[in-house]
């Protein structure tokens, strides 16, 4: 089977950081729009929104909350967010009540909507040749966050994306191989973390690789360190303001 | 601007659940695994998997949760779903605790590595020609599925994904213009539902000429209507099922 360019491109994904300090052509920018409004949305309910933050004091204070100095700098940011405001602006301004919006239930699916909606945004910019980085970290503060993008109730910004011409040429960073995460019809219960022990050392080669000076580590040793180990205060804070927003209330 | 093959695909999506009877070759379905495992991922944690549903008693028994005739029909079937088994058993087979892998914040960066590889997937598998449906359905008994599959605990399966060479043409559904969904720096709380009108007409038209016999509504009318309206117990039970698998602890 040969491979055409989009599944090339797949195959070939690398997180870009750093970009040319060029912005989005108006027909990019609108082909983009355009390629997440034709995402998949479940029940019909397109419970997702997108910001384009190009306010300068808006993308500081994203970048004050996602601490990595990336974030805001060259190229465009977009925030996506669970929606769900409209739907019950729209049963409220018609006489109904609220009906299921406070569930998890369709919150969940808001969020898949939103989310699936940042995958095919980034694949059809990856596709023009530019490059992207999906950003967790601006819920690293999601009180500030909601403030600071002035959101209603309702609304939950889930992931940001910012996109432009790649100003770095990553290496390919290796995953784990397909026997660890995928499966036929049974799932493997008797895993076994040593059996990790050669992709352990291919990680552990490509951050030798990138960067001598700056030793990051295998990862089995990513997994049992820090990143899930220490108290994250402030994204635990993620819980309360769900709910502030009036979302997952029956999640208790 | 031309628009290159892929973003022509993208901005046609349209759902597909009726295909041929012929199953993917090894390697289209190789591709789409890998494809899958080149998602981006949060913190590179890796929080997914992907499970391939070839067993008729699964695939029945699935269908008969979702209640989908379509699923399990013809078409490969995916079930995609966060996992935090593995990470927890690298940790605890190195000798440390579970660390955050109960939070919500870590099950949400799980979830949305999911639901990437399940669009990055999807778009894969529509740039081979092939034809996909996202199936949220496979959550209408959550507990039901996690005994179907024999899930561990800190797994919780998300979407389903069937592709297939397709076997119906289905009209471009029309989607909420990019103006109530795509916004600048700030976010319009002043949304009017009566805005809406010239898009519920063209909703309305798109059933009418897809099947004058069975009237469905226009948008504003299936946000009115049962979709959110109808108490949903079983999929509510998603809450009760998530925290049987361990997950979102903290959420209370």
């Amino acid at each position: 089977m040969e491979l055409n360019e989009a599944l090339k491109k797949q195959l070939d994904h690398r997180t870009i950081r750093a970009f040319k300090e060029q912005i989005l052509s108006q027909e990019q920018l609108v082909t983009l729009l355009e390629v997440a409004r034709h995402t998949s949305t479940s029940m019909f309910m397109q419970g997702f929104s997108v910001m384009h933050i190009t306010d300068p004091k808006k993308r500081a204070a994203i970048r004050n909350i996602s601490t990595q100095p990336y974030v805001g700098a060259n190229g465009d940011l977009f925030i996506f967010m669970v929606d769900l405001y409209r739907n019950y602006q729209i049963r409220k301004q018609t006489g109904h009540d609220a009906g299921r919006v406070h569930t998890t239930d369709i919150f969940l699916q808001a969020y898949e909507d939103t989310v699936l909606a940042v995958q095919n945004v980034l694949n059809a910019a990856e596709s023009m040749g530019l490059g992207g980085v999906i950003l967790g970290s601006i819920n690293n503060d999601p009180a500030k966050l909601v403030e600071v993008l002035d959101l209603p109730k309702l609304t939950y910004p889930v992931l940001g994306l910012q996109v432009g011409v790649p100003d770095q040429a990553p290496q390919l960073k290796p995953r784990l191989p397909l026997e660890f995460i995928a499966f036929g019809n049974d799932y493997p219960k008797d895993f076994k973390a040593s059996d990790l022990k050669d992709y352990d050392e291919v990680v552990q080669t490509y951050y030798d690789l990138r960067d001598a000076n700056r030793r990051i580590d295998s990862f089995t040793n990513q997994v049992i360190g820090p990143k899930l180990s220490v108290a994250s205060k402030k994204r635990d804070e993620q819980v309360k303001v769900l709910k502030a927003q009036g979302l997952c209330l029956d999640f208790n």
